[in-house]
């Protein structure tokens, strides 16, 4: 039996904790062959990123793929000397060691294929194979640069890992006790869920519930690999994520709530009322490689419309920046940037199937008094902009109207 | 022109002393073809060791290997987006991708060739090339694990790059101004050397005028590469470290006054006096991989010796551990452990051929009341054993007596 499993930057952030994560480890190598992945510890990242910051307004991304690399090489030596401590044969490969074959796009670099020729022979070496989560490199060997897989690429490494491998289980441990219903430090009745389908939970994540990277579901649903979320410190069972099934018909069709407060919506006032207009604003900030969402387009008076939408508050400087040029070209009348924004979602697959749940979510907030700004949907989403301040009480209103508590 | 520079641990410490070093390098890349070998930042290689012995008693080399690659890792793509930052093409490299092969001994393996394809094409690119210091990888490629060079390594990456470049320069900067006739802090007439040659700055070195790890210096006499030591942070000319040339013959047989305080004397006593007790006893240590210097055995009254012999303080207490077995076996009287010595040496090429510099030594050492524990020498060097709280005197002296302070 193969177990891949991947603990994240929080559950290996001391080496206390990484002697703990080897005790979890050494407990499920007396069953299993186990592939463990490992984060940067803690905050080391951040804390790289903070010195390349210092030391380049815009450092370049090979460089910096380099550099945040170092983070899970050092992690994974660390984890595999705490196992042999415990008496456990083990050994450390970086992303590279491990047949991690990425695209030469630094930064965020897809996975193009795994060769696990190394990997499958530590195991028959009785080894736990520990592996630095996050990179890989690039094809040529002998010319080979490191590259990395973006912000909570290690997710991504554990669910590529357990494809390529074949593994019988792939288990994600976090500091949280798996996806729940609702945010639980918002909504006190909010339930884990034991499981959820892909697509719910990309629906979950895109909208801010942060459990796991998005392109490691992605990429589980695409190979069909079932991923266990759990908590790393804990003995309680987790959320498994997984294709949809027939029981999961018979369940309440929402089957959480989201909610995202890192949004700013940008309003460009005054723009003609003509065809093509929005959309040579929208593919310059694609071009940007910014994601918009919640877009708005409001007529008003003589023949002028506004458009609006939202976008991560992380990009709003370099949104701003994006659509300079258009909004001057196109004369429009200005630009309004609100930050006291939010998103709040209703997510289940059965809301495709089922019409009648926009309404009731409309009713909710009408009832507990907040004002929708702007909607949008998806085939198993439906999405409202509301004030920033009324999140909680919009979580806790929706959670209350589906009956979410019910099991 | 191929100039190979290094910059130490210190001078990279931090983002601000990068920095500083990126200016220096754009400077000499104006003129010539730079490539920039780095140590970790600062204290960062201890950091992690002191982690990893968290972790584990006795860290497996190769994990430790992989962790401890990681500074140089972090601190050359650093570099590089700081060379960046001034407008210059730059790319780091890691001792791999840089070619470097060596052995599979892990901790301190040896080079065993450098493929310089990589560099030279990164050359002809006109990039500054920022490689790794201290670190290769073994010859498999598709299974190649990543090695270091020891302690001070970074040293022998440069000298080792400098040759399979066939470079013009080699230039190791470093926090001192260069090699000196005695350590500054002491003796305030000590006066910069302008050479030394190979052999001189191995005894030096050894003796611990800890300026540059040997195994360089080791390299520079085998590949005959001319290494210029000086201070990365003042523009004053450093120390060239060379072959010896004849007009070395006219100068001051007596090339400077080297000591090393971090020594502890061990006495056996009560050996029988047979043949072979003492080689089992240097065995034993040679076997457990401690250095030993300074031997001198004595015989006494009924057939017994006292064997003494000096360590380096870190291998103390392996040496004790080491020696135990012997001991017993030989039923010695006791083992006396003294760790109030130092030694102090006279180095110089000169030496050799000039009888009386012992005498003049000795003479030196009477005059201040330095009582000698015991002697040992090699073609050009006379080390004295004192204690250690007339080590500064000691210095003094013999600075003195062999005029080192004159040019």
């Amino acid at each position: 039996m193969i177990v891949v499993q991947k603990y994240g930057g929080s559950s290996v952030a001391t080496t206390e904790k990484i002697a703990a994560v080897a005790k979890r480890v050494a407990e499920r190598a007396k069953e299993a062959c186990v592939v463990v992945v490992v984060s940067a510890m803690g905050d080391t990242t951040d804390e790289l990123i903070s010195m390349a910051r210092q030391l380049s307004s815009m450092p370049e991304d090979r460089e910096m793929d380099k550099l945040l690399a170092t983070g899970e090489q050092a992690s994974s030596a660390l984890l595999a000397m705490a196992m042999h401590d415990l008496g456990i044969r083990a050994v450390s490969l970086t992303g590279g060691q491990a047949g991690i074959i990425t695209e030469r796009t630094a930064g965020r670099a897809r996975i193009l294929k795994i060769d696990v020729k190394r990997l499958r022979e530590e195991l028959n070496k009785q080894n736990v194979v520990v592996v630095a989560g996050f990179q890989g490199i690039t094809e040529n060997a002998s010319w080979a640069d490191i590259t990395t897989l973006g912000r909570g690429g290690s997710d991504t490494t554990a669910v590529a890992l357990a494809a390529a491998l074949k593994a019988d289980s792939c288990e994600i441990f976090t500091d949280v006790d798996g996806v729940y219903t609702a945010d639980p430090r918002i909504e006190a009745d909010a339930r884990k869920l034991d499981t959820i389908s892909y697509e719910e939970m990309l629906e979950m994540a895109g909208q801010g519930a942060r459990v796991m990277h998005s392109r490691a579901v992605e990429l589980g649903e695409l190979y069909d690999v079932d991923i266990l979320v759990a908590n790393s410190t804990k003995d309680v069972p987790g959320t498994v994520i997984k294709k949809e099934d027939d029981e999961m018909e018979v369940r309440n069709p929402v089957r959480g709530i989201a909610h995202d407060t890192d949004v700013t919506r940008i309003t460009v006032a005054g723009v003609p009322d003509q065809p093509g207009i929005a959309s040579r604003l929208f593919a310059t900030l694609a071009h940007s490689n910014i994601n918009v969402d919640v877009i708005v387009q409001n007529v008003g008076t003589e023949g002028l419309a506004d458009v609006s939408f939202t976008v991560q508050d992380a990009d709003l400087e370099k949104a701003k920046k994006a659509i300079g040029p258009v909004t001057s070209e196109i004369e429009a009348r200005e630009v309004v940037v609100d930050q006291n924004v939010a998103k709040v979602s209703i997510v289940g697959s059965g809301i495709r199937s089922n019409p009648g749940y926009a309404e009731k979510m409309f009713t909710a907030f009408a009832a507990a008094e907040i004002n929708i700004l702007s909607i949008t949907t998806s085939e198993i989403r439906i999405t409202c902009l509301i004030a920033r301040n009324q999140v909680k009480n919009a979580v806790r209103a929706l959670h209350r109207a589906f009956e979410l508590e019910k099991a």
